[in-house]
């Protein structure tokens, strides 16, 4: 086993920085293809500390991580699931409706693993450092966690599917997590038979991939590059580079 | 140039699985290492493309790219940061503000670009498949899409800082966001002398990093591993592995 490279290495090597892309480019959000693999400890071990260097705000580290595999568990959370998706699926109409009713939206059961990535906001008292004015720092500290762990995760063959559509109160108590700690991310982990070549919402053409060009502007809001647009070529050649991007 | 490994690769090779780690663990919030060196298009181009394929709620990519460069608008930002960092620095006491006021929290004049991610909370309508119970989704998102750029930068050997010592008003007016819009980022982004071993906030003894053994739970809150901890030997292969862990 080689060792990795020193800290400060700057850029990384290509083959390196290819596999940092492959492992965004290539990262989905997994709902219908685990298996059920058990993650071993040692893989589940890293997973976690890939989270826990996430950045954060005053370097808080505001989270904890909820492990979750008893059977109870998890059917009792996917009870919340299928009670809120009910009541998300009447705020569609027509088409749309059917489509959504089509999709599956969690792997509750499925993965070996579940994982609620969980935000406290007063570790380090009231006054933290950076989040004096955007109050909401701690939270995104703590997104940044689960988007660590999801890319991690991509590497590591496992994967990762974040469920939200839960009453937020009705998961903190079906977990046992305290009222002042606000729950993040539910997520879902487990090896996988594939990852699908695009974003499941995609492929089911409930919405497309968004141009780069029309969204990235220059110096002043809504100026895009335009026709001469000097960095469109890069976004085309990492189309192709990575078919998959 | 080899070809990059197939999307469906899972797992990756070990080389490349470290190359992953190694983004993630050498990371830092960067305020005093800018370097003036541009950072080519097509490194940018790469790096925001790697933002824009971050996960988002029901496929929404409701962000957008502002990239600032011109010094009257950093100048403008930084007096926005200098003026609320004034404040902030009155909500610390005694030793605590003495080391505040020495910490540098921000590089927006040093570093070539500057770059605010916002949230479009609109980009797809009022209903949005995912956030119809957890309605910051889309902003946690938004986050994730800071978080690959993060990521990707390490790997090009581009330092990123998140500035968040403002006032989000004064911030959006000063860059013309319309109101509709979330700024939730306000990035330094430059090429650096050095990645620092450690974070700069714990290297200059504000906080120390938390023993991820403490913030693991088991089924049930509060639950850790304990003296027989199962995790525990694998977070440690991790510190050791990459010794800035």
């Amino acid at each position: 086993m080689n060792a990795p490279q020193s800290p400060n290495t700057h850029p990384f090597a290509e083959a390196a920085r290819d596999a940092v892309y492959q492992a965004i480019f290539s990262r989905r959000d997994v709902r219908s293809q685990f298996l059920p693999d058990p993650i071993p400890d040692t893989v589940l071990g890293r997973l976690l500390m890939a989270a826990h260097h996430a950045p954060s705000v005053g370097f808080m580290q505001p989270w904890n991580f909820l492990l979750i595999r008893s059977p109870e568990s998890k059917a009792r959370v996917q009870d919340l699931f299928r009670k809120a998706n009910d009541e998300a699926r009447t705020q569609f109409t027509g088409d749309r409706k059917d489509l959504y009713s089509r999709l599956k939206l969690e792997g509750i059961l499925d993965a070996p693993v579940n994982l609620c990535i969980t935000c406290d906001r007063e570790r380090t008292g009231q006054t933290v450092l950076g989040r004096t004015h955007m109050t909401e720092m701690d939270l995104y500290s703590t997104v940044c966690a689960v988007q660590n762990l999801w890319l991690a995760a991509r590497a590591e063959g496992v994967g990762v599917g974040w469920v939200s559509i839960f009453h937020r109160d009705e998961l903190q108590k079906a977990l046992g997590i305290p009222e002042r700690i606000v729950p993040i991310a539910y997520l879902c982990l487990g090896y996988v038979s594939e990852f699908l070549e695009k974003p499941e919402l995609e492929k089911a053409g409930w919405l497309s991939r968004l141009p780069l060009e029309d969204l990235v502007f220059h110096e002043t809001w809504g100026q895009t590059g335009g026709p001469n647009d000097s960095l469109a070529p890069h976004y085309q050649a990492m189309r192709k580079r990575y078919g998959y991007a």
